[in-house]
């Protein structure tokens, strides 16, 4: 009963949390491949879209289609795809997995392999292997700063995960550590992933989804100091190899290009890649009359139990239970006779 | 009483979910216009962004101005844009509907039209129609792959919407239908909106808002397998005649390009679309103490009710009342006689 | 007590509130500067991405590296990077600050300065000073509709923030004023920020985040005509002189572009500006009978304090104690007496 009030806090009365959030990520790496050649992705680059409210996708592994254009190709070769003869091959015909829409005629895929040619945009994307390791494993070391600003609206309670005690220039070179560093909003993205309990090499390859948790658990009753937020890592997408339909996490997106003819061109980007997402949660109490009244009430109403079950033994259960109840209940029948007797005179 | 208990699990603590969601479409479709030819839409093409937290947004119909470039054009004729001679058009005047900043001079729209002249991107767009059927009316058979991972802080429970028990084949070709297969995560698009009781051909041309609804309300005293998602779909965009101030759902965005000259060029595309939102919501409950003495004390002072009723009834409202209160109340009185009479020896 | 009932309508269920929001901006401006020349700004130009799920980026400032290329340059000069010959240059080298990676030469920045040089995209972005006044700082002027849709599941009651009594022609002139115009949709972005109690103009330098919160507080025991939104809004990043590490709102992204030599370029742009986030929340509540129940239980509960006080006085505390006491509780023993004298015979 007291354990209601003094743990659970039953004088409180509560409220959730209204956030907001910011992210900006930095670092930079340089790449050496025979397709792309040496090049430099920054944040620029790798960071997509280059806003979201409460989120952030960092690319770590990409699968380059180079200019496409609109045109009549052979599709991949698949059990649905593959064929001897323009019989095989459905015009008009599409499934969730084609890349275009068949045409009628069975093509040469290559030397030895025939599959149904397609309109569709040409080349189409072959993204049977994906690059291992990661094409972006330095990835692991960029960093990622949250800002956070909550508020409990019934208490009209502001504040930032930024803490008035931290200086700019800790700001400036901190990097969150559960440890040594728990108030820093840094955090380098290979120690997310760690903290989680995961891989990030893994992880990189097929992609994932990290949830950066912050915990604003509060109690107002006492000094707004106190009300600090709390970090913890999740990792949000579950993989178990035998449910692995699209796994990991990737999207595909183009840059568009017209040429001198005026002609569309296209690079399909097939993005895998982390996001994070940052779930902000908690509940802040203070004191208030009416929880606690409710709270008192209940807890009393309890010992009315005890009561009853006095009232039961005794009356029910002891040996002298006659007696008790003799005592306990009044019988309104000798009255009765009182008034008859009266009457008789 | 007993019922809060049963009925309303008035032992259980509660909590709501904290989710995280993935979206992926697929689908290919073949337009042929006009304007712009004989084209293939894939993945890259309508959708966008190309990734959002807990939405995605499916292009399905499109005003297309192409090849604008910065410079001076006659704007769209409306009330305000019409003119007879330069004196009808104010330099550097500008109001919300207008596509620039007009120059002051008024100059011809078409053989018949005079329009006021604006700086603005030429030529400007005209979304005066828009085209019927949705350009791509093919969207309707496109497919969208939800992943959702839940988590229940308190309880510190998580779980996914492909269930252990689904296995992958049945995932690459299983379509969610509410009556056959309530637990496939995959839903086509033309289902989800004809579930929500609406025309997808019709919601296509003006675009529109999708809630796809996760309801996961888990008793956690049973097994975890018991925790299941409930898929309901339900149309968030209210569409009335007498309010359809922008109606549907559409916006605009470009895609630039640099020329020979390296002047700007861009294409800019008005979308209509419908964008599904992921809404998860539901309560976790699990036995706990605290509610439930609560619960029990709150109920059992119910009883007191009764009590006060009989003494009120007895004691005021029957004839034999007099005899009642007699019985019920003790009088302090006698006993003080007796102090005076020892006194009195 | 009753003050629980009346007031904090103990008596009634309550469910939180499940929202969807859609977002428009109208406005252009024009803009004449060395860099960009004479330019006009339309939607498609300044809103980035085109669409999010419950906010809206404008931009209002801009920093633009035009033509950018991979290849090496000498890095922006700060403490790290200037230096003096090849050997103040650790070849491959990065930090979180750095626009590449180093080669190892050591390069002149400009006439009296050198800096080691770094692979990236060249020539670096001198994001050293930032526009004052903002470049964009027309957006002040700019409207933004906002359509929200609302949904309490457990009494499956919906409302949207365009009311029924609003009017299309009310909708087209209107802009939100909390005085006169408190349920139009239509928002000045200047006089949100303004009732925010800021300046728009400062605001549009740096960037910052500003949350458009709509509260929807329903007593649906009365008619839903009652259940209205209200608008308020508040900045949601604060900014404190001594905390600025990345103060206000910004975020790169860039426009790429393939030359005739297939090399690609691309235009940097750091973009400031106002992220308008749309908050919804509130409450509503539904006579209930099982919340009337608990509160009433718990109310009479508290009567209980009443009887249990009374006893402890007049048991305790009173000269006439050793009396009551008497008259309270009946002994035992003498019935026992009883017993043993009809023994005896």
């Amino acid at each position: 009963m007291w354990w209601v009030f003094v743990w659970e806090k039953g004088y409180q009365e509560v409220d959730s949390v209204v956030s907001s959030v910011t992210t900006k990520a930095k670092g930079v790496t340089v790449t050496n491949t025979s397709q792309l050649g040496f090049r430099i992705w920054d944040v620029a680059d790798y960071v997509i879209p280059a806003q979201e409210e409460s989120s952030l996708f960092i690319m770590t592994n990409i699968i380059v289609t180079m200019n496409q254009t609109q045109g009549f190709c052979p599709e991949l070769p698949d059990k649905t795809s593959v064929c001897q003869s323009d019989s095989d091959c459905l015009a008009g015909s599409t499934n969730t997995h084609s890349s275009g829409v068949a045409t009628g005629r069975c093509v040469p895929y290559n030397g030895t392999l025939k599959t149904c040619e397609v309109a569709a945009w040409c080349p189409v994307e072959d993204d049977s292997n994906v690059p291992k390791p990661a094409f972006l494993k330095a990835a692991e070391n960029f960093t990622l700063l949250v800002k956070n600003n909550i508020w409990y609206p019934k208490f009209n309670f502001t504040k930032r995960n930024i803490l008035p005690n931290i200086t700019t220039t800790y700001l400036k070179s901190c990097i969150y550590n559960a440890a040594t560093d728990p108030f820093c909003p840094i955090f380098r993205l290979g120690k997310i992933v760690e903290n989680a309990g995961h891989s990030f090499q893994d992880m990189a390859i097929e992609g994932g989804i990290m949830g950066i948790q912050i915990k604003w658990d509060c109690n107002l009753d006492r000094a707004a100091s106190f009300c600090l937020p709390r970090y913890s890592f999740r990792r949000l997408d579950t993989r178990d190899q035998d449910h692995n339909v699209s796994p990991g996490n990737n999207f595909r997106f183009a840059k568009y290009y017209n040429d001198l003819t005026g002609t569309e061109h296209r690079t399909l980007i097939k993005a895998y890649g982390i996001r994070f997402d940052i779930i902000v949660f908690g509940k802040a109490g203070k004191f208030d009359i009416i929880p606690t009244m409710i709270n008192i009430g209940s807890g009393l109403a309890l010992f009315g139990v005890a009561t009853v079950l006095c009232d039961v033994i005794v009356l029910y259960c002891m040996k002298k239970r006659y007696y008790y109840r003799e005592k306990k209940y009044k019988y309104v029948e000798e009255y009765e006779q009182g008034i008859n007797n009266e009457m008789d005179q």
